[in-house]
């Protein structure tokens, strides 16, 4: 998808390269409430604790993006943990070496048969669709081998994650246990973030689920390696057509 | 939500406004490819092509944003069937007035059941849990009596559409025909983003099924009115922090 493709394009090329170069170079500085206030001492004070607390809201360093290798690449070197994924990846994919929503449906809930600890309703299509979108770098429609072995290494550190958070045994994530969670997952984020995902995945009672806590973090995940692709110069703003923002956001 | 609370602040002040004037005001030029070298004439003409491009990629206009109004501020000169709806509203909503995603995942699929020409494999709770979040303007996690009539007026004039061309009787809305449904929608979209529509939102025949076209179209929606609303200078360039980014997409 054109988000993905904007990740796994990184840093020197970016949403522009995927997209025809529309993009212009360089960033634009955009100035703070009291940034160009000459002698207002209290607006250019105002403007660096905006400025601060926009770049301390939302942080998170994600694992190198997948490449482009296609599936029958194989390395010499492979460690014979990716050689055994390589032979899974085979028996889930079609013939086209790809995996789609529906294929990952399955193998999600197929493995999480066997995980009666975790609390889920499963893994819905809608949910796999998503997931799909927003890996699907080269926008096939599908997941080619390494974008799945990207997705599952995460599925699997995440699922850690959850395991060692839901302490008191219902199988959900608590609203309490979640922040450690996500910050053990490698996301810091500022409290009106937590809470709209909060309102955003977690049922009437503050608590999460497998499946949710997977669907929110895949999302995460690329959603700041999205932001990170297209914001070249690192100045923390994106500045972004409408085709490119239905691109972005239709895409997932 | 923090998409559909910029929706609601309107073109005056929109995102910025509702996440405490973090915006700065204005919108910065973006130059094209060629508009910033002088006899580069070449250069220009591609930069106009590019900004003509970019401007007829994707147009829309919504309908008006939904008030901010209680259930309980009834008009005196509301219309019979607004009375209706809120009658119905009232025993749709729980206390607090307010429809979550399982009363509208239960309504829609109870108005779904008396259609037997629309294909569908209904709407799941994730998919009413993305309706709600778009739709979310006040971001109490529910639906308003306002935001609830929005949507409801609108997935009974898509309806319409998605009845008057899926003419072969399958029930689905074939990739050729959902062009044209897009269109009598009000949705103009570019090549690119009809087939990216097509892989996200269609089965792996090209055929698009109801709640899909529905799910399409509340996002689509609510996206376009994002844009318009951050985008004040009506340059169709916007520009967003990571937090902002991350509020906008990842409540949706």
């Amino acid at each position: 998808m054109f988000l993905a493709k904007a990740i796994l394009e990184g840093a020197n090329q970016g949403l522009g390269e995927a997209l025809g170069g529309l993009l212009g170079g360089g960033g634009q500085q955009r100035g703070g409430r009291g940034a160009g206030t000459g002698g207002n001492i209290g607006g250019i004070i105002g403007g660096i604790v905006n400025l601060i607390s926009e770049a301390t809201a939302a942080q998170y360093t994600p694992e190198p993006p997948p490449t482009r290798q296609h599936f029958t690449n194989v390395e010499a070197s492979e460690s014979e943990e990716v050689r055994w994924f390589r032979h899974q990846f085979a028996q889930l994919a079609g013939p086209d070496m790809e995996v789609g929503a529906t294929d990952l449906m399955h193998i999600l809930n197929k493995v999480l048969a066997k995980h009666k600890d975790l609390k889920t309703d499963g893994f819905s299509l809608d949910t796999c669709r998503s997931i799909v979108s927003v890996m699907d770098s080269d926008t096939t429609g599908k997941l080619g081998f390494e974008e799945f072995k990207y997705l599952w290494n995460n599925i699997k550190k995440w699922q850690c994650v959850y395991k060692q958070y839901h302490r008191d045994g219902s199988g959900y994530l608590g609203s309490a246990q979640l922040r450690g969670a996500l910050q053990a997952a490698g996301f810091q984020l500022n409290e009106q973030l937590y809470q709209m995902i909060i309102r955003r995945y977690a049922d009437e009672e503050g608590r999460m689920d497998f499946n949710n806590f997977i669907s929110c973090l895949v999302r995460l995940d690329a959603m700041f390696r999205a932001f990170k692709s297209l914001d070249r110069d690192a100045d923390g703003l994106i500045q972004v057509s409408i085709r490119e923002w239905l691109q972005l956001t239709m895409y997932s």
